[in-house]
């Protein structure tokens, strides 16, 4: 299933896509893809619901309805840092020995084409296209990475923009360059992972002004999504619904020489093979 | 006022404290202190109920009951790292020029007199007794440290439980040693700051087993209150319910020649003047 959320911000629909421009509506059976949803095990519950209405003619056509992040805001969105043995060289740092973690304040989600907007003071905001995993199920102390496969609700395409100067020259923890408002475009789907034959062969493209700019693969990462939330979960515990950005592979504007950096008015343009696609404007600081 | 969640976890009810042990109900009028109260006006709302049930004899004894997290979980919780002149001495590292921030899972939230677990694998588990902040408006960009006091609901007593050997020996960033459940204590009480004169001068102090480790004052912090919230919101949008754990004060576990960690069966109480004490058993992990 390609599960989203449509209409305004903050009063979205949740539906199911049928393909990339209709969708059956499943307003009437869910509340929202929240921790609710998936701790109640509410993909297993909508599933046939989607299927019926399907085959029921129950199919309406998204035409220019806004796309919100698939997921409400959820409990925490962490991130994998130098996840991407290419990326890791671009930035002249070495491939980590266990994943480097670093969180983004979970009111950075959007919806895919949403504006992004460049905070007060950047000198330096940058792109990351990444795969982004959204939990099914509580998760603490997992046994295996295989144990791990199972609380994995979906996957989905996430911009993790950053912004370097905050992030890297203002005091050494992250989060101060990730966690912008508009800094955490996701979706436009959930996918569920019976839609994705290998999740570590998906390419991964981001282009700024029509000029590719990243164009990477998952099968360079180093430690793969399952890997991740059973380390993750050894620390502290997974909520349903939170989401893990699982890094970027190289072409990042900092990885340039000179660097590149994001503009007002620029435009970002996204996919991940299987997963949608994604458009935003830059927007000048508020 | 001292608003305060009492009952089984997850099942807290709203009061307010009139005395150290006695209460009266807000059950009827606050859902619960969250989001949605805080940026309602709930303060303000509840108020005159308190002082009117308070004259008209609604005072009822807490006797054995459970006094959960005076907030409930909130948006995020970020940290203030090496934010005391004598904390950043004792162990070894400089005064930072700007905040250093951190966070940890929101989902760490539980009562001031909780069990605290050891997580798996644990050999570096630390105290940290530290002023809490609780924000009551939504804060962005805010102007000065003058406006962000006008955007803080209160404060909190928090034990700021740490991994040291997860935090600093485990991949850069420190919320892998932050972020175990039970990791942070709060309350008893969200105190209003009319109650409080002068927050930067309350005596701050913590036991493990009867001796005395930490004996610090908020007197000696490096960044105040209102210099936090403005400075976070230059980053990032604060929301009303988030809380921000300040800093601790020398003595903890780490800065001791031999460092001093957590054994199961110790007992942490810790106090902040004006803000109420916090008692917490350490259990072995599970």
């Amino acid at each position: 299933m390609k599960l989203a959320r449509i209409g305004s911000a903050g009063a979205e629909t949740p539906v199911a896509f049928v393909t990339d421009d209709t969708y059956v509506d499943l307003s009437d059976v869910v509340t929202d893809f929240d921790e609710a949803f998936f701790a109640g095990g509410g993909i297993d519950h909508i599933r046939p619901v989607v299927a019926e209405r399907a085959a029921a003619g129950g199919i309406r056509p998204l035409l220019d309805q806004r796309i919100g992040a698939p997921i409400a805001r959820p409990h925490q969105i962490i991130c994998v840092g130098l996840n991407y043995r290419d990326h890791a060289a671009e930035t002249g740092q070495a491939v980590p020995d266990e994943p480097i973690l670093f969180t983004k304040s979970p009111n950075t989600l959007v919806g895919p084409n949403d504006d992004v907007r460049i905070p007060r003071g950047s000198t330096k905001p940058d792109w990351e296209v990444e795969l982004g995993i959204v939990i099914g199920r509580r998760a603490s102390y997992l046994d295996s990475p295989a144990q791990a496969r199972e609380h994995i609700a979906g996957w989905v395409v996430v911009n993790d923009v950053s912004e370097r100067a905050f992030q890297l020259e203002r005091g050494g923890q992250w989060l101060k360059g990730k966690s912008a408002e508009t800094f955490n475009p996701t979706g436009p789907w959930l996918v569920t992972p019976d839609e994705v034959p290998d999740v570590l062969d998906l390419g991964m493209r981001l282009e700024v002004n029509g000029i590719r700019r990243q164009d990477g693969s998952t099968s360079t990462m180093v430690f793969d999504p399952a890997f991740i939330v059973h380390y993750i979960s050894q620390f502290l515990v997974l909520e349903p619904g939170d989401l893990i950005n699982t890094g970027t592979p190289p072409g990042v504007g900092m990885g340039f020489q000179p660097p590149i950096w994001l503009q007002p008015g620029d435009v970002m343009e996204l996919e991940i093979d299987g997963l949608g696609s994604q458009r935003q404007t830059v927007l000048a600081p508020r």
